[in-house]
Parts: structure tokens; sequence; C-alpha cells
């Protein structure tokens, strides 16, 4: 009789080639495996609540999987904690219900991107923000933010390799609609934080909106245009796509 | 006519094999010399304060050197932060009297050493503190620091090697006495930190006052029993040589 699993986990996505398995490269979710059979014996590969590309980090992911051996949560956690490199760390372990799978449960996501605005961006915080500089009008900033809530199709701010994401989704044309429930940049001292709520992301999503919004920020497009670039459903016509190391899963919502 | 400069380095010492130029690895020297000479075409060896080891930080390190390019201050910093890896920032670039070197006027230092005393570190902490669980006395460290002030030949607390200490140093023999001003721990939330101002340091010699201090919290020492350490002159008696990733070289004072 095997239990159900659901981590919630925080890292350092610094040094990783992301969440997924890929052969011969450092990934989060192989360091989870390798760590789980070596305090179980059993060879399981979690289930993330989503990829997280290279480089980005997660305050709250999610993983569920299940184990045979009869372990307490409490002892599990303190297992991987101490297996786990220190970039990688189990906030939360716990059993889920038989039917939980971090993946087809999630409802929702919050993702967040910090920004540094300050001259020198201490060398302590260099892995963990996007520094920019330059002057951004923040006003506008938030005015795109809002033009993203509610339901729209995303195609616009989908990573722009329309084959790889086809086959890392493994489905030839795919659904662009998502819907955003919040929207909004934070200012506080020299960061400059971005948080979004949504039912779903798409590849690069977040970062691309990043990219756009400090366009907007910058004048070269106005955030009235927004819904325009939305319709348009086509990546070329908005901005570049921020760096990873700005951006953080913040929370799964189940 | 060249003229002297002084600049004042933040690092990240995680991914350097510390301050100094070895052929073929990464250091934090070779790294401001190569940008030195990318800006103005001169090939100069900054001189340090002094060392730092491979892992160890830097908050306010020193360094200086000659450039005959008349460049003004404002600019050689702009450039050097735009040349140089975000692990490494110049938070002050200064013309220095024609005398004035870096490790020679130096008149004493600040280190830093952070430890972190909750249950999970957070992975965006891992590499810029020591993690340590287990009750420590801290009123004993306390006392401990204390019995450091003032002169002492710190011979105990020199990192164990002596012939590579003294090829370090190029002498047979060298004199371990050294003043210290300030040595006391700091406790703030899960932080728990170092601060020691010194005439100077031995080689390890911080890492290694810390090490012991936590064998005293620890109750592998007594406070008392200091005094007695010091006068053994002999490492083989102190305690284990605490993780470069909590030291940080806090300032340098002229």
């Amino acid at each position: 009789m095997s239990s159900n699993w659901k981590l919630t986990l925080a890292y350092d996505g610094t040094d990783y080639c992301g969440w997924q398995v890929q052969p011969g490269l450092p990934t989060i979710q192989e360091e989870l495996s390798g760590a789980l059979e070596r305090i179980t014996g059993e060879r399981v590969l979690p289930q993330g609540s989503g990829r997280t590309d290279a480089g980005v980090h997660a305050l709250g992911q999610v993983a569920s999987f299940a184990l045979k051996a009869p372990i307490p949560a409490e002892n599990l956690q303190r297992a991987l904690n101490r297996t786990l490199p220190a970039a990688i760390r189990v906030l939360q372990a716990e059993r889920a219900a038989e039917d939980f799978h971090a993946r087809h449960s999630a409802r929702s996501k919050w993702y967040e991107y910090r920004i540094f605005r300050g001259e020198i961006c201490p060398p302590f915080s260099a892995r963990y923000v996007y520094a920019l500089h330059g002057p951004l009008r923040l006003d506008a900033m938030r005015q795109a933010a809002a033009s993203f809530l509610g339901e729209h199709d995303f195609r616009s701010f989908m990573a722009s390799d329309p084959d790889r994401t086809a086959r890392a989704r493994g489905s030839e044309v795919e659904d662009c609609v998502r819907t955003i429930f919040a929207s909004e940049w934070y200012e506080n001292g020299d960061m400059l934080t971005y948080r979004v709520h949504g039912s779903g992301f798409l590849h690069h999503m977040v970062r691309n909106l990043v990219g756009t919004m400090i366009a907007v920020g910058r004048g070269q497009f106005q955030a009235g245009e927004i819904p325009h670039l939305l319709a348009l459903r086509d990546r070329r016509a908005t901005g570049a796509t921020a760096p990873a190391r700005g951006l953080y899963l913040h929370s799964v919502m189940y």
C-alpha cells in the first residue's frame, strides 16, 4: 500500500537547467528524485505543478509522488533537507489524497518578478533579481499590468518557438486562453516587484509580460496598446523576454 | 604621469578561488585586472588589503593600483561595473595619495561572520551564511569573544599548515601577535553575527576563532579556557575552521 505525497519546495534555480529531468543536465526534478531514492530506496519521478525554466527560482513549487515506505512526514522532510543540496529546500512534506496530482490538481498559480532599480546591485542579490537601470514610467507599467486582467488569448506572450513548445506540451495546437486574477507592480525602496495570479501560464509567459511592461515603462509601447497586442496573437509584436533570474514561482493554489 | 587609485569592492566569493591570482583559476584579482585592461589597455595587478580565501565574501575589500589613463573616477567605476561579472561590484573608485597602498597603508580591518540558526535556511541565503542547527550557549560565546580582546599571540588560531602559510607570507617564522579592538556576537532573529575589529588577522584566523567559539557554545570548551588556548600557541588545541561561506571582509580602515 503506497501513499501519495505533496511537497512544497523553494529553490535557487541559477545553477539548474530548470525543473524537468534532462539526461546529463542538473535539474530540480532529478535532484529530488535522487534524494528520494537515497532515502527510501524507491525510484519515483516527482511531478511538479509545472516546469520552471533554467535559472527560474521557486518560493513554493509543489511536487507530488507516491511512496511505499511508511515514513512520518516530518522525518521525510528532515531527511530530504539533509540529502538535497542547500539550493533546494523542502518547506513542507505532507500526505495527500490518493487522487492529488501537483499539476492536474492545480487551480491557479502566483508568480513574482523582481527588478532591482538601485545604482549598484549588491553581488549577493545579483543571482536573484534583474538589475535594470534607466527611467521607467511606473504608472504606465501599472496600467499595462491591469490590462492583462481577465480572460485573454495570450499567444502573443508565449515562447516564440512554436515547434519546441508544441513538442514540450505534446500537442500540435495549444489553447492559449488563460485567466489572470491579479496583475500588479509593487515598489519598495530599490525593488520593483510584479505579482501575477493566473489560472495558468504559457511557456515564458510571465517573462514576456514583464519584458513588454518594461518596454511600456520605457515608452517603446503605450499601455493602451496592450489589448491590440493581445489580439494580434503574434509573439513578434511584443517585448523581449525578461531574464530568468528575476522570476519566482511564488505559490500554487489547489 | 600615472595616478594612484583606491577601489572599494564588494563580492560574492562563492565561485572564486579567493582574491589572489592563481594560474588557470578564477580569482577576484584576476577579474579586476582583466577588467582594468579591457577598459584602459593597461595591464596592472591591483593590490588588495589582504587575501580573502576561496568562498569568502567582501562587503568592503580595498584595492590599489596606478593607471596612466586620465579617466574620471565616476567613469572608471561605471566602466568597471559594466565590465566585471555581477558577483563583483565597485562601490567606490577614488584617486589616492601617491604612497597609498591597500595592504601596507591598512591600519585595521573589520570582519563579519554570519550564522543562520533557523530550521530551514532559505536557498537564496545558503551561499552567504553558515546554517548551524542545535543548541548554542550564546552567553558563553560572548564571554569567549570578549577574551580575544587586546593584544595576543594568535598562533593557536592560525591555519595549521605552517609550510603553506610561511610560503604564502614569504617568511619562515611569522609574528602572530595581533590586537583585537572589538569582538562581539549580535543576535537578530534567525541570524547570529560575529563582528571583529583587529590590527590584522592571520590566515584562517577569523574562521578559527568562530569555530572555537561555536565549540564553546556547544560546551566542548569552556569560555574560561580561551586564555589557556591562546597561551598554548598550538592550532591543534582549538576548534574546527568555520566554513568560508559565512565570512565577510567588512571594511578596511586607513
